[in-house]
């Protein structure tokens, strides 16, 4: 299938939901679906034909009386390969099969079963993501399978082979103003698979950055192949789950897969120049420091922040992560002197403004100085809410945060934003409100410097090896 | 100087505060001792004598009509000598040189200054902590320097260099259900320093566990007798700054420390069985699990969560923290079957139990289930608040929470709780509600899989060592 045919896939006009029934149970993702404002028409499709939140439902897929583009189906695995036929029957393009109990499963003769489904599916010319996932997000068409999730497109591609850490991704990224051109979990990938969306993706101009939760691989020599061809167009993250021993055992019962050797998949990342992260969290911070930073001309860092040792520590973490403090010059020195004076401060490179939360304009005049210093390429700032005197809440975060976003634009170098992760309640409100603030100025946020410096200088190698 | 002089000095009756003012920014420690509700009683001194805060003011500690055993020195360095003399003058047992600019400092004569305050006050029988520190927090008097330190005291004995460190420390553990004998901010340690602070704490019985975050150490030889002999009675955890080039120009500028061979570190903590960590985060979690679980008596662990992907990753996580998942016997898994079907989840070990977000008491039964089995000695319970279909908001999230407590307590065996961490504000609340929860169960609770693991697995190696 080439990229036009996949994509026309990933935009369905119209979508049965078979399984959808009165029961609650049954009846959750048209719910949310419904919700969320999916641009075409729905039909759901129960064995009593009753209404379903108000909708018509039909008996059979084959009586709706509309072209089906898409259909989601939520039903027994033993119904599974009649409701496919169905589907060709009805000329339906692409399928989500989201019940499980195929292959991942230890029952006898589900393996055989989900090969019988891709057997059927070919047979009736139906393509089908999973079993055992959730399917698409495509906010260009208003198709979700997950709340809360945004309703705009953005720049990201994400292939994932679980569902719930595609919600938590979407959900996590979207937060911090990360916004997809689509999702696609895939679940157990009897039919398409990671090579395929990973083809699409790299050909799909509204993706400029893709991001894959792989547990095992169907076509190992296909896609080790797409995956270097992918990576010399786009920037790849990987978050690979399986690594290890432990994590082999659960993807084989959560996706069936085969989890592979983690030194063959760590040098095919390597070379391949695909950033390897280890967690949702790492993924997001490394896609945001692709997304909301100028690549870097440097390593050449700058640091400015509140807290003497949080900027020690900030410092060494600097180093670890590969980044490196040039000494500021003394002309730097005299001009931060002019702003405010030096005493229980530090101005070198670590610059330490102490306790001054309260002098938002002495702190955005000095985030200014130090930010137009040119022996730096990369500005980093930061402050935490439960590290002075007195903890900074929801009323009194604003005025700091707007005075730094607002010398960040004037900066105009590449620059991140650390907010020490807050635990208190009153500190948390803050750390939310400074979130949504970054969002608004595309100023990247990360909740401790060492997840900070860490995905800057992934993403930092990436370009350079580039 | 022994521990009961030590101790006495660090429960002081009556305190000079030097240097607070009508002027706001000379007087808010001065509020927030009096907000805490200091036990004893507190004299404002002010070269104008005028009254704070509705306290009347004195115009020399000397003019104080009551014995003066802390002081807690505000006042511009240069006038530091004298005031120290009136405090030996006075017979103040105990001074916190707050004011910054000293040894630190670039400023000429500084390093001479710092010196001369060391021989002022040991010629005046005065001990002093800093210059350039935040002095003592002691809940047993209701003596704080910063708002928001719990008022009741704990089993927690921190010597900090960094005042900033300090307030971040006690804040993040304290939400999480930690709290303290006592807090030391000593900053340039110019007199009482890390040796004598850690010597004091091996002793003190109110303390079980030590903290200490060091930039330098003023007696090298000294030190490292001290933290062999402490380590051996107590568990000590070491934040060290300045661990490399970049952290140890911070160092020196922050507290005119100098910082030491990184090598020199890492074999003397490995040496003495102490627990490195390298952020405050860290800090706090391994101190969780030092404090909140008896010590497992082996690296065998169970998972139990809710999510696919998550529970991949979980396992992975584990696995790199060499904490191992002894597989699940037949007989639990057959007692698993008959709580919940096993479509869809995962009855290994770990355990997925998939989106089972909305029955609590399955949740709760199938944690029991595999709590119960001997074959691990450690229980790890994990779910995500923004991983499901919907998200988990505030409403939803007490009678899972609620459930999960039930049969942790039950189960009875070492216990952690890993929420995994959330980003939008409804999700943010659920996560402060669960861990006011685990606070009152004296659950441990992280907010990562990884940081949990990483944090048990140092701390079951130091059982092991020990």
């Amino acid at each position: 299938m080439d990229y036009q045919q996949f994509d026309s896939l990933f935009h369905p006009r119209s979508i049965a939901m078979v399984g959808a029934s009165p029961d609650p149970a049954n009846s959750f993702m048209l719910n949310i679906m419904l919700k969320h404002g999916f641009s075409g028409k729905i039909y759901p499709v129960n064995s009593s034909g009753s209404e379903v939140l108000g909708l018509k439902a039909y008996a059979s897929i084959k009586e709706i009386p509309d072209t089906v583009d898409y259909a989601f189906l939520q039903v027994p695995a033993k119904a599974i390969i009649q409701v496919i036929r169905d589907c060709a029957a009805k000329k339906v393009k692409l399928a989500t099969v989201f019940t499980a109990g195929f292959g991942e499963s230890e029952i006898q003769g589900r393996g055989e079963l989900e090969r019988e489904l891709a057997d059927a599916a070919r047979q009736g010319g139906v393509r089908f993501l999973g079993p055992n996932c959730m399917g698409l997000y495509c906010p260009a068409v208003h198709l979700t399978f997950a709340s809360e999730f945004p309703q705009e497109s953005g720049p990201v591609g994400v292939l994932c082979q679980s569902g719930g850490n595609s919600m938590q991704l979407v959900r996590a990224a979207a937060w911090r103003g990360i916004r997809f051109s689509k999702l696609v979990s895939y679940g157990n990938a009897a039919d398409i698979n990671e090579s395929d969306l990973m083809e699409y993706f790299a050909k799909d101009p509204k993706t400029r950055l893709i991001i894959a939760y792989i547990e095992g691989v169907k076509e190992g020599r296909r896609f080790s192949d797409v995956l270097r061809a992918t990576a010399r167009v786009k920037p790849v993250i990987v978050l690979k789950g399986g690594r290890n021993e432990g994590g082999a055992v659960a993807a084989l019962s959560h996706t069936g897969s085969l989890a592979g050797s983690v030194m063959v998949w760590d040098s095919l990342l390597k070379q391949a120049n695909v950033m390897q992260v280890h967690s949702i969290d790492e993924c997001v911070d490394v896609a945001l420091a692709l997304l909301f930073m100028r690549p870097p001309s440097s390593r050449k860092t700058m640091i400015v922040g509140l807290g003497g040792g949080a900027t020690v520590l900030a410092a060494d973490d600097c180093y670890d992560a590969g980044l490196v403090l040039p000494p500021l010059p003394e002309e730097t020195k005299q001009a931060l002197r002019k702003v405010t004076r030096e005493a229980g401060k530090i101005f070198k490179n670590p610059v330490d403004l102490s306790d001054m939360f309260s002098f938002p304009s002495e702190v955005a005049h000095s985030v200014k100085v130090v930010g137009s210093w040119t022996g730096a390429d990369l500005l980093i700032i930061h402050f935490g809410l439960e590290v002075g005197p007195y903890v900074i809440g929801l009323k009194r975060v604003a005025p700091l945060a707007e005075a730094i976003m607002g010398a960040v634009r004037e900066v105009g170098k590449p620059t991140a934003l650390v907010v020490h992760a807050a635990y208190g309640d009153d500190a948390s409100q803050a750390f939310l409100k400074v979130q949504r603030m970054c969002v608004e100025a595309g100023v990247p946020i990360y909740p401790s410097f060492q997840r900070a410096v860490s995905a800057i200088g992934k993403v930092i190698s990436y370009y350079q090896n580039q």
